[in-house]
């Protein structure tokens, strides 16, 4: 297979796959091709039909056959700073995780290490399948973004805020409401990055892959003002919101104590009319009835990381969501929460858990629960909804920026294909995955990324020596 | 690096690598080495007290730097004969996915198709990194053993037997329960096969790797008679009896009305002193306290396929087996119930699973629940002990059976590697296992399998074209 990216300008024509569009009506062509000019795609069908049409062009064809093409995945929570923190907090319980970890290694680093933890986190995005992300809330949004830019990924990046809470460490624990709030519109705060600042140096940049939105960590960390001025703010911005919501029952517990509601966070983000269409609400594991009804209603967009839920969380109600019209889409979360960064495992997982989970329910599995073109959505088109991107990504369409990912299925574990989408969902593996194409340029081919040496970077032998070092083929 | 199979009186020497022994005292060599004569492992511990003892010997030396090298992993819960059903019942309820997909297909094979099924499903075996499993009891052993041969694995081998239940396939439903136990002792039974010839023409052949079992598909399909029969005659025979316990709460109630019993099957099973050291019990997923002290007392093993039970038939209480001192190891069970068939993946669910499912008894996931170890143990000793061969398998020791795995962390998804073990548990990936030695050979060496031209099967078009074409480089 022969991939370019020079001469944008020419067509290129990606023929003889099987194409998963992902559009509206679930459409599959067995021998699809696609056209693509600069970004977009400016056509899609099959083969025979499409290949006529562009013939006087001499369009670049790449001949795929035996390959399937789909819209690439959107992972819609991961924390990029984590990468580097893999394995620093297994088999501990949440509590050790949260204030012994992970927030004493997240609040020591430097610009430079969010850089390199998000270019690691972003290379294993690619490998499955990603092309767009949203950022769960990481540290130092600028060394995100220039990962983000040297990898030619698509990303919402998010740098959260905190204002209140217990077991902070200290640089955290000493920021005020006052300057939180204060970051949304000035440009120098002591002690708080300025919001305002990153919004408008990265938003919007890279091509346009780059938005920045605003995160709110969880709600035992933000007080009611900091909630409603920073839904403000993004009103303002016109930008998403991402926010850790209904994690543990602890949680709940704690605003029905302190904030005078009688069921956890939904029902109080509810009263203070922070639920809106531009809220990435995380995990949600631990909601009831009504509060599935309230997300339903306020359009508000779930990220499902079943990994994550499984491990330290529970299990999310994704099935009643779903029926009740929620959008959900599907996350990694980070590195030490996981610790496999694959969209293509939540895929497989996000089925057997939630056909599990209606054990108690019903007394008995579902396997009916969530079939596999439910999961294939969650993690495109619902992907796409829920970065506030679906017009520009998340399925195959004219019209629609060129982002794709090429699978071979000819491997032993995807052999016999009895059905196509079943056999992607189920049976697909991280190592199915050979090509990425964000915005029109290919991200990886053959397996090997190519806007990044990444041989380079598997032989140095401490990741903290890398800063230091000049970064090849930039 | 260069893995060499000739000359196998010679002193095979590998060094250098992370050595996981999985011994009684969880020996971990970080520069450790291994030496091999025969089929047999004659020395293990850290590379420089192990090389000078050999090295008047002229060993054959291969330096492992970089990886890893564990005992195989022993799948538990296989059906071989299910491998060519991959994706005929995905997301389809239970009994549709028994009655109107499985056992047709099932008991239309004949032995060609058993042979090539088991040839796929050990392909895909040996890429996870397995050296020995356990058949849950399929079609045609003989077709089993020809394919367990050929592809140099280790196996347990059983042909389930069912003389009563609804719903059977017409030529399985003709079988009484006089032929049935008549099949252990004569040779020649009409409709049912002779289980006695199996045992005889195929025990402890293959250089041993192959040990024939009894097998008794579930109690639904098991007269008391046929039960008690089996035991006695593995008893005689001195081997194991494979069969799927308690997998939904239907079957507990069937055997409480039917059997007058006041709770389920291993009740009932224990009742008829059913229960024996040599039997291996999968899934067993409806059991209560008194049940898993039963299993416990009795010595039963158990083979936990936590994908399949998420899928099909629900959470078993497995750290209550595990503090209860049941030995519990993994299972992948068949294609159409899973639909990976690895058990590193397996290994990652397990824990995941079982993380989770304490949400139901403390209100909360324990993140602390079956840590990785506990996880490990179960897919290589405590599985050599559920196939009763635990003191030739199972761990890296002298005088054990060199069954082994070379791993390669050197990929995106296990970095950083803070913890070795659990980064084999949570990080690693089918991908990342890249040699497996059985009984002193090689039969895969990076990524290639070695012992069949796994080219020329994957060019055929379609399996069912194989039988018919001369079977290359056996």
């Amino acid at each position: 297979m022969e991939l370019r990216n020079e001469n944008k300008s020419s067509i290129l024509l990606l023929h003889n796959a099987m194409i998963v569009t992902m559009d509206s009506q679930s459409r599959v062509y067995r021998d699809g091709a696609i056209a693509i000019q600069n970004n977009l795609i400016i056509a899609v069908g099959k083969s025979p039909e499409i290949l006529p049409q562009f013939s006087s062009l001499s369009p670049q064809l790449v001949d795929l056959s035996g390959q399937i093409l789909l819209p690439g995945f959107i992972n819609t929570h991961v924390h990029t700073s984590q990468q580097l923190g893999r394995g620093i907090a297994d088999d501990v319980d949440l509590l050790t995780w949260l204030r012994d970890r992970i927030w004493p290694y997240e609040s020591n680093m430097t610009e430079q290490d969010s850089f390199i933890s998000t270019l690691l986190c972003g290379i294993e995005l690619i490998h499955s399948g990603v092309t767009c992300f949203a950022e769960a809330g990481g540290q130092h949004l600028s060394g995100m973004a220039s990962a983000v830019e040297v990898l030619g990924l698509r990303a919402c990046l998010t740098e959260s805020i905190m204002d209140c809470g217990e077991g902070l460490p200290a640089s955290w624990a000493a920021r005020t409401t006052e300057e939180c709030i204060k970051s949304y519109e000035c440009s120098v705060i002591s002690r708080v990055q300025s919001q305002k600042d990153l919004f408008m140096k990265h938003h919007n940049t890279a091509d346009g892959r780059i938005k920045v939105w605003l995160g709110i960590r969880q709600i035992m960390n933000a007080t009611d003002r900091l909630l409603t001025e920073t839904r403000d703010t993004a009103e303002k911005l016109e930008t998403g919101i991402h926010m850790h919501i209904a994690e543990i029952p602890h949680e709940n517990q704690l605003i029905v104590e302190t904030r005078g509601v009688d069921h956890g966070t939904v029902t109080h983000l509810e009263k203070i009319k922070f639920l809106q269409n531009n809220l990435l609400a995380a995990h949600t594991v631990w909601v009831n009835e009504e509060e599935v009804d309230c997300l339903s209603k306020a359009e508000v967009k779930v990220s499902h990381c079943p990994a994550a839920a499984m491990r330290m969380l529970g299990f999310a109600p994704i099935r009643e969501m779903l029926s009740a019209g929620v959008c959900v889409s599907l996350g990694t979360d980070g590195a030490p929460s996981n610790n496999r960064m694959s969209i293509v495992d939540e895929m497989y997982l996000a089925s057997l858990v939630n056909k599990g989970r209606e054990v108690f329910s019903k007394g008995t599995t579902d396997p009916t629960a969530l079939p596999a073109e439910t999961i294939l959505k969650m993690a495109t088109i619902n992907g796409a909804k829920s970065v506030l991107w679906d017009k520009e990504i998340g399925s195959l369409e004219v019209g629609k920026k060129a982002d794709m990912v090429v699978v071979n299925p000819s491997s032993w574990s995807m052999m016999p294909n009895h059905d196509c989408i079943s056999s992607l969902v189920y049976c697909m593996r991280t190592e199915n995955i050979v090509s990425v194409m964000c915005n029109g340029c290919w991200i990886m081919k053959d397996k090997k990324i190519i806007t990044i040496d990444e041989v380079f970077f598997m032989h140095r032998k401490t990741f903290y020596q890398w800063p230091s070092m000049p970064l090849l083929n930039f």
